[in-house]
């Protein structure tokens, strides 16, 4: 199979390790283009069943292991899903709201966090990591194949688009704090970027939130920032 | 300065970067051996500051590239920290206990979550990964600095020193929902390794606790489920 090395504007991406293509294979099947599998892969009834399922939608596979050198050279994987990209269009419900995100690990934590409380559409405001990287579809351990991601220029865009949504932008110095807070659906949990956070202007558009931590720390961690607004805007 | 790559059994550890690095100067001061800045590094007053606290306390500095290109080839980093390793004893209070954790930046970000919850004990039981691994001091984003790390062969040997805290095992089906129990302290949180999570066994030590999430996902990633975790114990 004729494979080459993900640029971010390639019309392909990749899904690696078997697990990860499994997802795609069963939550977006229409979106797997080939399944390429290392002639080495040694789990048998994986193996089957990836075959089955292409064999069942039509999909081309391979057992061929040069793809695998120049997609993955360095990780341990035996199954590499080839991906079409296509252009999504989040639903009116409850959003995750990402404002330049940079980095392509912590995007596909996220979106396996938010798939894990029930968020399946997720915005991204402005400049951005490309999510459509392996990287970040690998970090995701698969969530992405079940969530829409959607982005806008702007986050009057994004209002426009969702104007009855509950806009709760977490900031450092935000003044309401997350467990004394309601979080109202539909809501739009809106984080900034991980090194430079969101710009003060989002305190005047929604209810800025702040998670408490002590001093010690400057800040958490995004996903994990993410991850604890989602816990309590689900669990209240 | 004669530096060597990092290697677990080396005598010392590396801290990368000079937000790390001053973390260190400012928090474990008597642990840091050398600073080692490259000629690069522009930050002047960051450099200044540097100095200052490396002549105040007697620890040798030096400015140099080469050991830049042994020890830290790949990352944009200026400053590095040669720091001694110590062995510590964790203090009876609440504690993070971590059984066979396997991936070093995991190990960094939880250091960095539990400090921001004010839990600054982390009980490593079994066989671990490496936590002086400058992976995992970077990931930390130096907050390693300002807690205690203890190894413990086995969970038992743990209890028999903490008899009076109360264990929660995380487990994928703890008996008891986080957001509907009571968390007493002093606790132990406990969380398993990476991929196989905690043993059956650990259901019978403790209070076995479930975060809810929906069956689109496996598991949530071990640095988000124990922040979340934490998130509560501290809420409460």
């Amino acid at each position: 199979m004729n494979i080459r090395r993900y640029k971010k504007n390639s019309e392909v991406t990749y899904a690696l390790g078997a697990t990860v293509v499994m997802e795609y294979l069963l939550n977006a099947t229409s979106l797997v283009q080939a399944i390429i599998i290392h002639p080495d892969f040694n789990s048998v009834d994986t193996k089957e069943r990836i075959i089955s399922i292409c064999k069942l939608h039509n999909i081309e596979y391979v057992i061929e292991a040069k793809p695998f050198n120049i997609i993955s050279s360095k990780e341990n994987v035996y199954v590499i899903g080839v991906i079409r990209k296509k252009t999504m269009s989040i639903k009116d419900a409850s959003h995750v709201v990402l404002v330049n995100p940079s980095n392509q690990g912590n995007l596909g934590t996220i979106i396996r966090s938010s798939l894990g409380f029930g968020i399946k559409d997720i915005a991204i405001i402005g400049t951005s990591c490309d999510y459509y990287d392996p990287k970040t579809i690998r970090a995701s351990m698969g969530a992405i194949s079940r969530v829409l991601i959607e982005s806008f220029n702007t986050i009057e865009e994004y209002i426009s688009r969702f104007p009855n949504n509950n806009l709760y932008p977490f900031m450092l110095d935000g003044s309401s704090e997350l467990n004394k807070t309601l979080i109202n659906k539909p809501f739009s949990l809106i984080m900034g970027n991980e090194a430079t956070g969101l710009p003060e202007y989002y305190k005047t558009i929604g209810n800025p939130i702040r998670i408490v931590h002590t001093s010690e720390i400057d800040s958490l961690n995004l996903p994990i920032a993410l991850s604890i607004g989602l816990y309590e805007a689900t669990r209240q």
